[in-house]
C-alpha cells in the first residue's frame, strides 16, 4: 500500500474528540472541515511547567535514500501515546511547491502519519496561501508607493524584498516588472521566492502572539533609499494591513496521526533558505498541554538543529531535554560512497566511512550538552551485520542507539526508542549555547562553520563585506545568524558527502530579515526559488469522478 | 455604526443550524470555522421543481454614488424569509484585491449584510487561494516544460496563459520572465491578472460536477505551437493536477446573512473582464433546497445580466423568473449629468436625464422577455419629489417600482420589494435568448452591441480580424461571446453616461477560453489587473492585541 492509500484507509477521530483529549473544549478551537482545526489563543498565565518535556527529532545530513525523519517523529509520538504518556507532536506545515515537483510529501509515512495527509500536504488550513497574500499585499504596495509618492525616496534598484509564491516555478527567478510605460509602474528587476522563504513565514513563526507579529512586520526593512539607509514596513505604515491577512495564520493547527495522537501542525519555513522549524506558539501551546512535546527542525541538525537552538530556543524560552538524530544504514552508506542503486547490498566498509557523518551530528549536540538518542530507522534492506555494527559504533560513544520500524508498524513500531527518550529526559541538561548575541555576525559565523560544521575557515565577498559594515552602523550586530546552505553537506557543495574537513564556507550575500531578527548569509549557489523537474510529480496524479485521489505520494 | 461594526456586533446561528433550515444534515456540510462551511457533493436526482423560483438581482450602470445592488440582493433575501418563504441568497466571492485598493466589501451592507464578513472579504474558504495556486502551478509547469521538453513545439512568444494573484499590483501586468541564463527558463514577456480574470475562476463558475470541471481543464488552450495550431491542457497531461488543486474549491460555501437566510457564495469572476456570475453549482444547489433562490450578476445589466442570461443560463438550464434592476436617485441624477459633489441636492432634471440608463436595462430585460421589477434603493438624500417623479417613470413603463430600506431596515425595509418580486415569478415567462449558439462570432458580437448596449456597430482590429479567421478553422464559432468592456458606461467609453448612442465598440483582441467555453472580446482599454489608488485603503486598516479589526470597510 503507498502512503496515500493508507492514509485513506485510516478512521479518523472527530477534531473534537482529539482537542479534547489536550484539555481544548470546542470553544477553544475553529473546525476546518471535519479533522482539522485552528487553535483559538489562549491564555497560559503560568510558565510551562519543567515537568513537561521538549523532545527534538533532528537527523544526519539527508540523502536520497531517505531517512525518514518525519516518519520516526510521528512514530516516536504514537509510541509515547501508546506508553500513555499525554504527548503532542508539534511540526511543519508542508510546503505545496515540491508536492507538485518531487513525488512525497511531508507528514510521515507508512503507518507512521499525519492525517488528514491529502489535505496537510495541499491547501491545508490556508495559512500558506495567507502568507502568500500578505508577502505580495505588501509588494504591490510597495511599488505603488514608488508609483504614486515615494516620499521617503526609496531607491528602486535597492528594494529587497520580492514576491513569493508556494510553488517551484524557476522561471519567476529573475523577472522584469513594471513595464509598458509610465502608468504601469517603475521598472525593476526583482524576483519571487518560494513562500518558505519570505520573512513573513520566519516572522509567523517566531512571533510570540498578534502584537508581536505586528512589531515584527513593522521591523522588516524592505529595502534602502537613495541614501543607502534602510526603510521599513512601519515608516509605511502598511504593518497594520498585513496584519489582518495572518491573523488566522497565526493560530495553530490541531490534526491527528494514525494512532489519534494530537497533532499541532504549524509554520513551514525550509531549514536550508530559512530557520526550519515548526512556529513558536505551536511548540509553545503543546508544552503547555501535554507532558512530552515532540518536535522536529529541518533537514540535518547542521542546519534544523542548530537554528532550532540558536534562533527558536531563545525566543521559545525552553531547551529541548532530548535530541533524537535519525540515521538509516542507507544513508549512511551513500554518505559513506556507496552509489544510490547499490543501496540494498551489504556493505561494511561504506556504512563504517558513512559513520562520520553521524559522528559529527553527535559531537554538534554534545557541544550543546543536550541529552541524546539515536534512532536507527529500518529498511527492509539492512542486514543484521549492518544494523549491529550500527549499534557498537553509538555504544562505543556512550549512546544508546534504537532501531525503529516505524514505517511499517507505527507507534509500535517505535516502543523502544519511546522508553529510551524518556529515559534520556530524565538526564540533568546543561545546556551551553554556541555563541552569545553580543558576539560580532562574523564571529558567530566562524562560530557556527568551525564548530558545527567543521570547516576550517569562513570567506566573504566583497558585497558581504561591505555589507558588514553597513549592518554594524544600522545596530544590528546583535541578531544571531542564519546560514542558508545546502542541505546535503557539511560544507557548501553538495557532493562532498560524509564529515569533509579544511572547508572554506564562501558567503557571497547577507539579507537581513530585520522583522524575523535575523541575518541569513548566502552560502554557495543555493536557491531560494526551487524549479520543477524534467517529469513533475504532477504528471503522476490522478483524481476520479468522486474526488478520490491517486498518485499523489 | 460603519458596515464592519454592525457584523462585528451581529449575533450568528451555528453554520450547522443554517444548514439544517435548508435540510442538510452535519454530514452535507464541511465546516470552516464556526459560522462557513462547504457543502459536499450532493446528487440531485430530480429536475427543479417548477415551483422553485430563480430570481436575478443586477442593476443600471454603477457609479461611484453607489447602488447598493449586494445590499438590495441580501435585504430581498432576508424579506423573503420574513415571509415564511425558504430562500437561499446565491452570490459571488469578494477579492481581495480591491478590499486592500478600495474601502468597500462586496458582502451587502447596513442591516443587509452576509456575515462573518471579515472573513468573506479576506480568505474565507481559501477558493480564491486555490484558484491562484492552480493557475500558477500550471504556468510553472508549462516553463517547466518548455525548458525540459517542448516536444509539442509551443511558441514561448504565443503562449497566453498568464499568471494570477488576487492583489491589485499593475506593476506585474508586463513582465518578463526566465532571465537570469540558460538554467533559469525561456525568457519571454508574459503578465498577471488578477484571479478573479482567471480562466479558471470561469471555470470553476460553469463547471457542473468534477468530472465537468477536469473536462473544462483539459480543454483550456494555453498558447499556439510553432505551426500557430492551439496547445491545450490536456495535450500536456496537466488536468489531473490542477483538478486535485481545485477539488475543494469546488464545493459552494454556505454562510447566513444577519437575518439568518442561508447563502450560498462560490466563485467570482468579475463581469467586466469575465463572465460576472456565481457558480453554477451553488446556484443549482439552491434552486433544489429553496423555493425561491435569489442571485446577482455583476455591474449593470448589460455586463452582468447580459452574461448570466447568455452564458451561464444554458448551462445552469434555469431561466430568472424575474429580474430586479436596482436604481438609486443618486445614480441616476449623476447619469444624468449632476457632479458627484452635488448629489446631495434635489435635481429632477439630472433625474429625468438620467432615466434614459434605466430605460435601456429595461427595454434589455424586456427584450428576454422576463418579468422586471426596479428596486429604487433608497438613500437619506433622496426627496420625495425625486422618489415619486422615479416612481411614475416606471409606473409610465408599466413597470412597478418599489422603494427599498434594505441598508437602514434590513429584511422589514425590503418587504415592498419581496411581495412584488413574488407577484412576479406567477407571471409567465417567455424567455427569448438574444443569440443562437450556431450564429458567427461577429454576428453574436454585433447583436449584443447594438441589440443589449445600443451601438450602431462593431469594429475590429487587424488581429482581432485575424484571430476571427483563425478561431472558425480551430471550430470556436460556435462558442458565446464574453465582452471585457468597462462597466461605467453602455460604451466603451467610461464617460459616456446616460444611454449614448450612435457609437462604435472597438474589439482589440480576442482572448480564446476554450476550457470556460466562451471567447473574450477585450473592448476599449479594460484592464485585467487592476492597481491601487494613490492612498490605498489598506492604510485606513488596524489591528488590535486582541484581533479587533476596524478600518476594514
Amino acid at each position: 500500500m503507498t502512503d496515500l492509500e493508507i492514509a485513506q484507509a485510516a478512521k479518523l477521530e472527530p477534531i473534537s474528540k482529539i482537542a479534547s483529549l489536550i484539555g481544548l473544549s470546542d470553544d477553544d478551537i475553529e473546525p476546518y472541515g471535519k479533522y482539522k482545526a485552528k487553535i483559538n489563543p489562549i491564555d497560559f498565565n503560568e510558565a510551562i511547567p519543567a515537568s513537561h518535556k521538549l523532545v527534538l527529532v533532528t537527523s544526519i545530513n539527508p540523502t536520497p535514500a531517505g531517512e525518514g525523519k518525519s516518519t520516526v517523529l510521528v512514530g516516536l509520538g504514537d509510541a509515547l501515546t501508546q506508553l500513555n504518556h499525554k504527548t503532542i507532536i508539534a511540526m511543519r506545515e508542508p510546503s505545496m511547491g515540491p508536492v507538485m515537483g518531487m513525488k512525497g510529501g511531508a507528514t510521515g509515512g507508512g503507518y507512521s502519519q499525519v492525517v488528514p495527509m491529502e489535505d496537510i500536504n495541499l491547501h491545508f488550513t490556508g495559512d500558506m496561501h495567507a502568507l502568500t497574500s500578505a508577502n505580495n499585499t505588501l509588494a504591490a504596495l510597495i511599488d505603488n508607493y514608488l508609483l504614486h509618492d515615494n516620499q521617503l525616496d526609496i531607491d528602486p534598484r535597492r528594494i529587497i524584498w520580492k514576491r513569493v509564491l508556494d510553488i517551484n516555478d524557476r522561471a519567476l527567478r529573475q523577472i522584469v516588472t513594471g513595464m509598458g510605460g509610465v502608468s504601469q509602474g517603475v521598472v525593476r528587476q526583482t524576483g519571487f521566492e518560494i513562500t518558505a522563504a519570505s520573512e513573513l513565514m520566519a516572522i509567523l513563526c517566531l512571533a510570540t502572539d498578534l502584537s508581536d507579529l505586528k512589531r515584527r512586520i513593522s521591523n522588516i526593512v524592505i529595502g534602502y533609499n537613495t541614501d543607502k539607509q534602510p526603510v521599513t514596513v512601519g515608516q509605511l505604515h502598511f504593518e497594520d494591513a498585513i496584519t489582518i491577512l495572518l491573523k488566522e495564520a497565526l493560530k495553530p493547527n490541531l490534526v491527528q496521526t494514525l494512532g489519534h495522537t494530537p497533532t499541532i501542525i504549524h509554520g513551514g519555513p525550509f531549514a536550508n533558505i530559512a530557520h526550519g522549524c515548526n512556529s513558536v506558539l505551536a511548540t509553545k501551546t503543546a508544552l503547555n498541554l501535554a507532558d512530552y512535546t515532540v518536535t522536529e527542525a529541518g533537514f540535518g541538525a547542521d542546519l534544523g538543529a542548530e537554528k532550532f537552538l540558536d534562533i527558536k530556543r531563545p525566543i521559545l524560552g525552553k531547551t529541548p531535554d532530548t535530541v533524537v538524530v535519525v540515521a538509516t544504514v542507507r544513508a549512511l552508506k551513500y554518505n559513506g560512497g556507496q552509489p544510490l542503486e547499490q543501496l540494498e547490498n551489504e556493505n561494511l566498509v561504506a556504512l563504517e566511512n558513512g559513520f562520520a557523518n553521524l559522528q559529527r551530528h553527535l559531537d554538534n549536540m554534545n557541544r550543546y550538552q543536550i541529552p541524546v538518542v539515536v534512532s536507527i530507522n529500518h529498511f527492509t534492506s539492512d542486514t543484521k551485520a549492518e544494523l549491529d555494527l550500527l549499534k557498537s559504533y553509538c555504544e562505543r560513544q556512550g549512546i544508546e542507539a534504537v532501531v525503529t520500524d516505524s514505517w511499517a508498524n507505527g507507534g509500535s513500531g517505535t516502543i523502544a526508542l519511546a522508553h529510551q527518550v524518556v529515559t534520556a529526559t530524565q538526564q540533568p541538561n546543561k545546556f551551553t549555547p554556541l555563541y552569545n548575541s553580543e558576539e560580532s555576525l562574523t564571529d558567530k559565523l566562524t562560530t557556527i562553520v568551525t564548530d558545527v560544521y567543521g570547516g576550517s575557515e569562513v570567506t566573504l565577498s566583497k558585497k558581504a563585506q561591505r555589507q558588514l559594515q553597513q549592518f554594524a552602523d544600522f545596530g544590528w550586530q546583535g541578531l544571531p545568524v542564519c546560514i542558508a546552505k545546502t542541505q546535503y553537506s557539511f560544507s557548501d557543495d553538495p557532493h562532498l558527502l560524509g564529515a569533509p574537513t579544511d572547508f572554506t564556507i564562501h558567503i557571497r550575500e547577507f539579507i537581513p530579515k530585520i522583522g524575523a531578527g535575523f541575518i541569513v548569509a548566502l552560502a554557495g549557489n543555493i536557491l531560494t526559488m526551487p524549479g520543477l523537474p524534467k517529469k513533475p510529480a504532477a504528471l503522476n496524479m490522478h483524481i476520479d469522478a468522486d474526488g478520490k485521489v491517486t498518485g499523489l505520494f
